[in-house]
């Protein structure tokens, strides 16, 4: 049995408490539920008390030499940052391609030179299952190093039964051994592979009829998600593909409105997905039926960043009630970053939402958008010991200084697994 | 007396070689100059010898046994990063104005507040020496775990005699104490005192004989920059500043054309600035001028990030023959961040360079932007042992994983300052 773990006398403890029963809307999003000289007991892995310091050194009078004690004067303690929109297991990298976009090459070169999303299918489904992990745990090392305790993580670059389910295990098997904890989403209607080119609803039955049963029979996703994008999958394949996955027990989320508008956030709206995710040119209307379905907005403005395009209105979403959450995006070809940090910053500078909001939207709404709130996102007592600190006074100042990954110890299930910026 | 370094099996050396007597503009800027499998010998604080390893192995044969080894496999080893613009040594931090933009305040409310650009000032006229000592130590030591070698530093917070002296023998101080080299600037000209408001030509005065001869005979300084826009100080006046400052042997720079196109760009040329800054609102003429008159853009993509602006536009000035440079800005107002990775990373996503572009302006075209080309910025026999090496095997990673730093080791004048990330 570890020893109980007390933070103690943090400059601003961020709890975020308050949150976990639904999704965070409207100016709510901007209430950060803060305690100064904040104080966290932390034992068996979750969070056993919270309050100021004095109030902790009341309550734990008689145990007080049990504990690790961490010092976090002068630093900021928030829940472990959560990203719920990653496409962590991949083979390969695009460096290569981003090189020839930056020098003029049009996107018909770069297809031509091997680029694209076929690139890193390929790449995917030529490895094995140990170099999928090595090289996605890599990733995820550096997730935990900015400060992020639990990804989203989703298949999608195998399209075959077979490669999909490799992707899924990899997930299983650092899920198990890395301490990020990851959250599995099935997503073979990513691309229309190559040879169903002529006939994507082939594909689509496919999807359906062999690789949605087999996921859920193996228990190894609790999302269904689609890519539904002019020339990819229409609305009409995204509904069939996401009520097929509800019929198997995988929730729904979709890829949606990203390129041009398409009445994807409409569609998230209509059949309850919990999450529509990009959302760039979704329509007023479909953000306006998104509030009131609850359909979670989980926002990507790394990609826009990495791929030169306007941000998703983030500003505009949350003004209008819509739960927004926000996440890395990671994966080879649109976005290859592993930094919330520099996401929350992107949030602030390209979307228009505060400080305060974009802390929400990394952590309890991120958690509502993996259906993870009632673990993770905030820290009350009960809750997962999940928690980072960051090596400045207070959340103005973590987006204030940008550019910079501010991280200096990340606690997970009551084990620090980072310390001093470096992993334990 | 130090044992040798010698850096083996670089994946990529990219030593800038060959740009060392004029700043390298147009299509040379898209060269590195890269060694595969690439090796430097440093000695005494100097760059000894630079190839592939096999041709290190054989000049050394007999002292191979000397020399501390850094094994750079799979790792980018490039010269130390050079930041040509920052007002680094400054009091106080202005968080709070930050998040008040964000929530929707108007400029006038944040001024009624304490903000701007004089609450950074009351606060460095406050400070003690130590103090500013402190506070920019901190920041130093924040850049060199980013990769930077060398900084310039400006004055202008003080706008008193005494202040602004302040400001420059803490710059100096920290050059002699902390291993970042400081090429310091006088900037008495960075604003009108409140105090000279109805009469802005008596500060001009006050900067043109008292400062300007004052920092010069001290020798606190090797530049003398002006902050020309309109409600700051004229065309008119920046010149008289200007040519002052070349009087007492104190070479030109300008803040111009940041805000709107006040012919900042062709003043420069006019009168042979060793560089123009900013120029997001540079006119085509200027940037013509710039480009015959040899004057280096020092370009700032993080202000205008932060300012949620347009960036200047880098494409088009390295089209057009200008010598492009990159740098933080770092400030406590528009910019206040440490990160030349993230500079570059927005030297390609916000301005159009390429990989290979952002590095020649963070490195060669950085060290002519403050006269010590002949010192650093490549690596090349000679020159001072000053290398970054990052966790990336190429160029093109570095920029496409982006919104990380992947600083892994700094050696400056060949002692190793930091490693694995961290300060030595
Ligand atoms: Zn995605
Ligand atoms: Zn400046």
């Amino acid at each position: 049995m570890n020893r109980p773990v007390w933070i103690r006398h943090a400059s601003q403890l961020v709890t975020l408490a308050g949150g976990s029963s639904s999704p965070v809307v409207g100016e709510r999003m901007n209430e950060l539920a803060i305690i100064e000289d904040g104080s966290v007991w932390l034992e068996n892995g979750r969070i056993a008390s919270v309050g100021t310091d004095a109030e902790l050194e009341e309550i734990y009078r008689k145990r007080l030499e049990e504990a690790d004690i961490i010092d976090a004067t002068g630093r900021l303690v928030t829940p472990g940052l959560i990203d719920p929109h990653t496409h962590l297991v991949h083979a390969g990298t695009r460096e290569n391609e981003f090189n020839m976009r930056l020098n003029g090459a049009t996107y018909m070169e770069i297809m031509n030179n091997g680029g694209g999303i076929h690139a890193t299918t390929a790449a995917t489904q030529k490895a094995s299952h140990e170099q999928l992990y090595q090289e996605s745990k890599k990733r995820l090392d550096l997730f935990l190093l900015h400060g992020v305790t639990t990804v989203e993580a989703k298949s999608g670059y195998g399209l075959t039964l077979e490669d999909e389910i490799k992707q899924l295990e990899v997930a299983k098997q650092l899920d198990e051994e890395h301490p990020v904890d990851l959250v599995s989403t099935f997503m073979g209607a990513h691309a229309v592979p190559k040879d169903y080119r002529e006939n994507p609803d082939a594909f689509v039955d496919v999807v359906i009829q062999e690789m949605i049963p087999e996921v859920a029979r193996r228990k190894l996703a609790v999302f269904n998600d689609v890519f539904c994008e002019r020339g990819v999958f229409t609305p009409e394949q995204s509904r069939r593909i996401l009520e097929a996955g509800v019929e198997h027990g995988l929730l729904p989320k979709i890829h949606a409105d990203e390129i041009e508008p398409y009445e994807g956030a409409e569609l998230a709206a209509e059949i309850g997905a919990v999450s529509a995710d990009h959302l760039l040119r979704a329509s007023d209307t479909g953000i306006e039926r998104m509030a009131e379905a609850g359909v979670i907005a989980v926002l990507l403005p790394g990609t826009a960043f990495f791929l030169m395009a306007e941000s998703a209105n983030g500003r505009k979403m949350i003004d209008a009630k819509v739960a927004v959450a926000i996440s890395t995006d990671c994966n080879p070809g649109s976005s290859p970053t592993v930094s919330m940090p520099l996401i929350m910053n992107l949030g602030c500078l390209k979307m228009g939402m505060t400080p305060a909001e974009v802390l929400t939207a990394a952590t309890i709404n991120a958690a509502h958008a993996i259906k993870r709130a009632h673990e993770i996102g905030s820290i009350e007592a009960g809750k997962l010991a999940d928690i980072t600190i960051f090596d400045v006074p207070d959340f103005m100042t973590l987006q204030y200084r940008y550019g910079v990954n501010h991280v200096h110890t990340v606690i997970k299930k009551g084990a620090v697994v980072v310390a001093e910026g470096t992993l334990v």
